[in-house]
């Protein structure tokens, strides 16, 4: 179904590439952590946010391409020996594990700078798309510093602290590819609240759901009851509220995902459609079985 | 001269770390590599290419401190283990060996991110700031690539690629800061194309003047005529052109640049002094003494 719209994001995602005049390393890796495969979800999330609002898809490319560069570089920063140190993502090699470290950091810094090279190029640069772009990044980061040294809030019980986690680390980016899609076809400020929540919903949800895949398939799989998250003493929903209320809350988000889309659809934009968003949003609860 | 406006480029960084609502350990990390010294070089030209093209640094504060974040995210992770493993800077632990490798990563990644971030907050951010900022980060990176790992247009000769590094490495954010503090005071395009030959013409200078003390505090200090930079295999001025011809060439580019100057005090600008980046070319050369 995403087939056209999934060639769009590589084409935009070469153009960012060549774009940037890349050393012939650099250019290496940096295609190797981009174009290795991967769901695409945030990118396809911007140019549905543009559907859903009426703006051609196009106005949305830089965006996306911008968006997809941010979480490229996450994913090659936090494999590093340093921080989760892992070998294999998407079965194949990740980028320090194929080119060394030293190559990797700065092939993760390159994809960064490229993501604001992107969304800053073109002949109409929106600065409130580099704005949202670098909170929801600066985010991201804190979510994942949070995630791996602590230091949270005194106050913070377990369940505040995960909160805190997945709302920033998994959440913030998922609600910025909505808010920047919106912001590509000239959203108003109440379709912007609807999208953002909507983002902001399904990022949590989307969080939950691979915690329960995590705890349930370690269960099935394993003879075991508890996941690999589990083990590695993280916080995770179903370890803090478990398994059944989990699942709950998944229905709850999902629900209100709908009800964020209702408001977009009652909205009545010219041009507009929330299909794509209707579509994303069923594949990412139906993980669940 | 100038303690004024190093206070408030001191101010201007806290201010955009505050802004980025970082974890407690992020944000010791972040202000250990932005707050343990410096010149100050990048965020100063900044604030003195504003003054001379007749904008009120106030204008400029923004991009001064987003300039000096990218300066202080390079040095950060290029002190790493993976790069150059460096355990001491401006006479203090560097981050990762005060923090470790994990946090010196991720504080990295969040000072990249704050100068984004910095860069397009405030009333009226500058999308054309925000293109500059991030061409330039992208040449630093790439420069550090060649650098590291070569990778070279084959025909490019000794000279060439040195100058490849050069222009990239360190040359693009001292040539971008003069064009970022043109753009903050709304300077003509004829005034930027000044302030960017300025810029770009000071910064190979500095480079220059840099190999040179290399070489030369290594033959009085040392007592031998080769340098550390000589001695780990680096293309240097020094090496590629002899120390003469290096010499020289730092009295051609201080003539270039005094050129550029005179030609944006020739444009008579209401309000705009010269002053200050003639106070800072001044600084460059006598370095070499």
């Amino acid at each position: 179904m995403h087939a056209a719209l999934l060639q769009h994001i590589d084409d935009a995602l070469n153009a960012a590439l060549l774009h940037a005049e890349l050393t012939p390393q650099l250019s290496d890796a940096c295609r190797h952590a981009l174009l290795g495969g991967g769901k695409r979800l945030r990118p396809l999330l911007v140019l549905a946010s543009a559907q859903a609002t009426g703006g051609p898809v196009e106005s949305a490319f830089r965006a996306a391409a911008a968006i997809e560069c941010v979480h490229a570089f996450s994913l090659v920063h936090d494999d590093l020996p340093a921080l989760d140190n892992d070998l294999v993502r998407r079965g194949i090699p990740t980028v320090h594990a194929k080119y060394g470290e030293a190559l990797a950091i700065l092939a993760g810094d390159a994809l960064l700078t490229i993501a604001f090279l992107s969304a800053s190029s073109g002949s109409a640069p929106n600065p409130r798309v580099l704005s949202e772009l670098s909170r929801a990044t600066m985010r991201m980061i804190n979510g994942q510093c949070f995630d791996t040294f602590g230091g949270f809030p005194e106050q913070f019980d377990a369940a505040a602290r995960l909160d805190l986690v997945h709302h920033n680390k998994t959440g913030a980016l998922i609600e910025c590819a909505c808010v920047l899609g919106g912001l590509s076809s000239n959203a108003s400020a109440s379709s912007l609240a609807d999208l953002r929540s909507f983002g902001a919903t399904l990022g949590l949800m989307f969080q939950i759901v691979d915690d329960v895949i995590d705890e349930t398939q370690s269960t099935e799989h394993v003879g075991k009851a508890t996941g690999k998250d589990r083990e590695a003493g993280k916080l995770t929903y179903p370890v803090v509220h478990g398994l059944e209320e989990s699942r709950a809350a998944v229905a709850r988000l999902h629900d209100d995902a709908r009800g964020a889309l209702n408001r977009l659809e009652t909205a009545s934009i010219p041009g507009a459609s929330t299909a794509l968003l209707e579509a994303i949003l069923k594949t990412c609860v139906s993980r669940t079985r």
